[in-house]
């Protein structure tokens, strides 16, 4: 035996058990009930209807994950945890991996099958239209958009900060789900005024969370579908996690619809998890590809030099890519 | 906002998405393929018959993930993987995540349940015992027994390499599997024999790896149930990812078993992933404790210290704990 080990290996196969651990930890409401106070195993263990056999070898694997302290027995949230995954602070990005643990573990188990046969694993496997399910049933649209808006909050803030906002008075948000980019916008330059832009059924959550926010001056909804209708006109458009979610062709669609929306001199803003232009450096945009392998008919995550080459097509006269946050960069096109 | 990030919780709680790449990786014999040849993107998809749609997407994410390699289009394995997840080379370790992939994935969605229940959540569900359905099958229990061999080589070698087994002349690995460690013990150690003690059905099996091995002149199999049989007698007896199964009345029965089938002077050597005392620092062997949860009645990770004190009570008069190879340690007692 050499030296070689297959540790890095092994950590990586069975991540599903550090990853699943989290994910019912965020189910059980670990963080958000030790946010109001830390406690004490017996206390958590009957807060969370925990039994009694696994009870301290799940907190202390938290502890051991660093996502949780434990001091004298006591247990208590570790600081990004207490900002990230509870429940009552503005800052909660537990939606997504609620998502997750209630949607995507299960329909990534079929991963082999769909790299063999190229088809989506999720509620749409039966046939049904995911998003049409999803954006049919109340409960189960807020709590999709709610997700949306856990992965888009840091991303929201970046794209805030790193664009030339003061060269532009309107934007439109395409796919705006709750509205956290069009809030984070609003807030972050009192100048700008905008419009979230989705589903008829999105309406009364984006306009709760957008009056929640205190920006209702400035930030309304407009209702439509972006393959079907004519796109709002605006200085900006923003198109955050929503290319990837389509094929090729549609994706053409969107960023053409895009262009004819914006005046001269206006700006697109497309954000993903864009995948570095070599393909070798990016594995949570390459995952999330995957991911759209198992959530759609035709999604796929892409590269930067991939989107500015659609967007030149589309009419765009410069691109550029900028990063954002952990994998996230935004591709810029100027009309 | 501060400069703090949801990064490393994300990272952590989408971590089954990388895990399950790898996952299906193995199962789809990506490193296997590619051990016995590089090969470019059309050549792979046509030998692992994967749909063109996500292929390219697969195989990058596993070039970011480190365990491919890929210059100028072509892919091949990176160094430990081509050690470690070749099917034909004998320090293979996929056995173990194939298992997972085949079984643990889909379990540990029950995560939850289980932890509210304290009930496993495996084949067992159902009322099947776990054990006496996988040991029924001849298929399955082969398949069962590679995995614990691709979990116990690295383990194996490192126990052969720490313990003065030169003051020993015979041992018993007590829930032998296929064999690994009295392999790798009698072939680092020429002076030594052993027995391997597992269930009659393991015989075979056992048979064939140990000829394999080349060490049938040393080791030799006795069929029996460790619960219902008197243990075969040998200076030392060796119990890896055994203990662990088993809840507390039943682990002190096993070791007062050792301690009655050794001579003054032997040694029992315990191996599992031994939590450290605090219970803060040994993750995987935490997570391997949930895991316990969902695969078994009662079974359970320890801690060094906890199993000294076990030991000590079955009346073995020293006992200490050394680290083996990454989150693995072995506990010894001195009778």
């Amino acid at each position: 035996m050499s030296a070689a080990t297959p540790q890095h290996i092994m950590q990586l196969g069975m991540g599903f058990w550090a990853s699943k651990t989290v994910l019912s930890a965020v189910e059980l409401g670990v963080f958000s009930t030790l946010a109001n106070a830390p406690a004490d195993l017996p206390t958590l263990q009957r807060k969370l209807a925990l039994h009694q056999r696994s009870a301290r070898d799940f907190l202390d694997a938290l502890v051991a994950l660093k996502l949780l302290e434990r001091k004298n027995g006591i247990y208590s949230n570790a600081a990004e945890t207490d900002l990230f995954l509870d429940r009552a602070k503005p800052t909660y990005v537990g939606g997504f991996l609620e998502m997750a643990n209630a949607r995507l573990y299960g329909f990534w188990g079929s991963l082999t099958e769909a790299l063999r046969t190229g088809k989506l694993q999720n509620e749409g496997k039966g046939g049904e239209d995911f998003f049409a399910a999803v954006y049919a049933e109340p409960d189960r649209l807020r709590g999709f958009l709610a997700a949306m808006s856990a992965i888009s909050a840091g991303t929201a803030h970046a794209i805030a900060a790193n664009f030339p906002w003061e060269d532009y008075k309107t934007f439109m948000d395409l796919g705006s789900a709750q509205g956290m980019v069009p809030a984070t916008l609003a807030r972050a330059h009192i100048h700008l005024s905008g419009i979230g832009f989705d589903l008829p059924s999105v309406k009364p959550v984006f306009e709760e969370f957008i009056a929640h926010q205190g920006m209702s001056d400035r930030v309304r909804f407009q209702a439509g579908n972006f393959f079907e209708d004519i796109l709002p006109k605006a200085d900006v458009i923003v198109m955050g996690h929503i290319l990837h979610d389509w094929d090729l062709a549609q994706k053409k669609v969107l960023l053409g619809k895009a262009f004819d929306a914006l005046p001269k001199g206006g700006a697109v803003i497309v954000y993903d998890a864009i995948i570095d232009d070599d393909r070798r450096e990016n594995a949570f945009g390459l995952l999330m590809s995957l991911n759209m392998l198992i959530e759609s008919r035709g999604g796929f995550d892409y590269t930067g030099e991939d989107c500015q080459a659609w967007m030149r097509e589309a009419g765009f006269s410069k691109t550029r890519v900028e990063p954002l946050v952990g994998p996230e960069s935004m591709v810029i096109g100027l009309k």
